[in-house]
């Protein structure tokens, strides 16, 4: 049994191609209906603001599984600690004996929720995308980018946050990565000529409407991941020409289909899955004008992916 | 954060009534609603014959929550192998981080497990109960009855199990242990003069009936703990004067009362709960002739008290 700290892991394994390949072959896994995926554990400590959540799936077949614990602990800021940490343990699926633990405090699930965007945008976008809306500031709005520059040609970006501090310093940090960037002082303004928008926040409340979505534009919205947040308004949903989530179960619960689930509503239009749509090869983008839209919810198999992939990569290392 | 094995987590913390105080401290929490412990994340993985649970409850106001991870591997016998393992981890409910892995591999779920059958014993049955059923002859038919003398002056053994050469083991190592010792052919004369009677195996039919159940007796049920596993038939619930469960959802789902509620019917008897009955002090028992019954199907409060009290002895040691 193996132990590996979060500095061994990042040297490892980073946002590139063979991370987005792996996790892309868990969502086609998934597609076929040859994951195992069972509904996410999840616990809050309200009297420490404080919440953990537990994942995990098997891939049929596969030698390895991984149980991911993410805890998110709010009060944490006041003590000078990040919100966020967890670890990943991979068990040997054939013994059940526990192979490695992934001390990695967040950091697969960061690649493999910024490389799971990327997926999105290859299955989605338009190929000539180059332009990016993204709304928010925080890591994922950076890493989302990085990903997205592994299959789109990406050069000019347009952000919108809150805060406007934190932009300026998102904007600098980008703008050291050769992008061209501009800060908008709403939502709409910054979508106004993006090929592709992703939304990166924990908001509560809807922030995009369907107005302002630019003709054929890919919208991937993974900020909302559990009851009570939300990015997309209803209108977006019900205007895409083709609504892709990672799981519809997931969606419904965590992500952007709750406002259907939640008030017993059938969605007016088609649930794709991701997974079947890579597995298929299917193109729901009917056309460049037609509008898209994923929902990200972060899955199991992703974790699944990402762990035997850094457990692969150290192996050779080690 | 530390890493305890297994061998130094078994030299610290054993059956005794310490780690029986412990795990009552956790079901009264959980009787004063003061737990939260959110479903069991169970996963098969057909083609190994294997499955994974994940458990975890947190106290309020407990520094520390635990989750535990336990393996179930059934091909394992055949490569030499134990088929559970499994591993519990201490989070920090303040911070979300982790502060120790426990490689315990299933040792303390051991002994959780027996601590709470005494504590079911403790609270059900007669004060002066000597004589024990054993049905089964694993780990948890050794470990339950060292539990029980803990809280009852327990001398005798009447042992029924499926393999004769089991039972003869078995006797053996526990006339080691001092106590008189009778094998039997059938269920029924092992219950014939028993004070409280543990049925534990993997049963997936019901072994006991209620004509085997001497006027007084105690039972404790502790081996159905998934969908397909069942020890009790129907006429030993509905014959207890009084049935108790470590928790209603659980029994429903992994044990005795899924006879219920698996097809809609609403149990014909009140169900209690272990945790109400410590807590309020409850005296279930209103007569020496009084049939009690208890199913166990483990809880997620075992595991965090269980793994609680060892890290606090092992920070001792260390």
């Amino acid at each position: 049994m193996k132990l590996y700290q979060r500095d061994e892991i990042a040297a490892a394994v980073g946002i590139d191609e063979e991370a987005l390949r792996q996790v892309e072959a868990g969502f086609a896994a998934l597609g076929r209906g040859e994951a195992v995926q069972p509904p996410i554990l999840s616990m809050s400590m309200e009297e420490f603001n404080s919440e953990v959540d537990v994942k995990t799936a098997h891939l049929k077949g596969w030698e390895r599984f991984a149980i991911k614990v993410s805890t998110g602990s709010f009060d944490n800021p006041k003590r000078g600690l990040p919100s966020l940490s967890g670890l990943m343990m991979l068990f040997s699926a054939e013994t059940g004996r526990v192979e490695a633990v992934l001390f990695d405090d967040g950091y697969l699930t960061m690649v493999r929720t910024a490389v799971a965007g990327a997926i999105a945008a290859k299955h989605l976008s338009r190929r000539t995308s180059r332009r990016v809306a993204v709304i928010g500031a925080g890591e994922q709005a950076h890493r989302q980018v990085e990903a997205l520059r592994l299959v789109r040609d990406i050069d000019i970006l347009d952000v919108w946050t809150r805060r406007r501090e934190s932009a300026e310093a998102y904007a600098d940090d980008m703008r050291r990565q050769g992008l061209e960037v501009h800060l908008h002082d709403s939502v709409r303004a910054a979508c106004e000529q993006a090929d592709i928008i992703v939304t990166a926040t924990p908001s509560r409340e809807p922030l995009l409407q369907a107005r302002d979505l630019p003709e054929g534009v890919h919208v991937t919205a993974m900020g909302s991941d559990s009851p009570d947040k939300r990015e997309l308004d209803e209108s977006v949903l019900t205007r895409a020409d083709a609504f892709v989530c990672d799981t519809r179960a997931q969606s419904e619960h965590n992500g952007e289909l709750k406002v259907f689930a939640g008030q017993d509503r059938e969605p007016p239009f088609k649930v794709h899955e991701l997974g079947r749509v890579i597995e298929r090869g299917e193109t729901l983008r009917v056309s460049d004008a037609a509008i898209t839209v994923c929902d990200l919810t972060g899955t199991g198999v992703q974790d699944t992916a990402i762990a035997s992939f850094a457990l692969s990569r150290l192996a050779q290392g080690g």
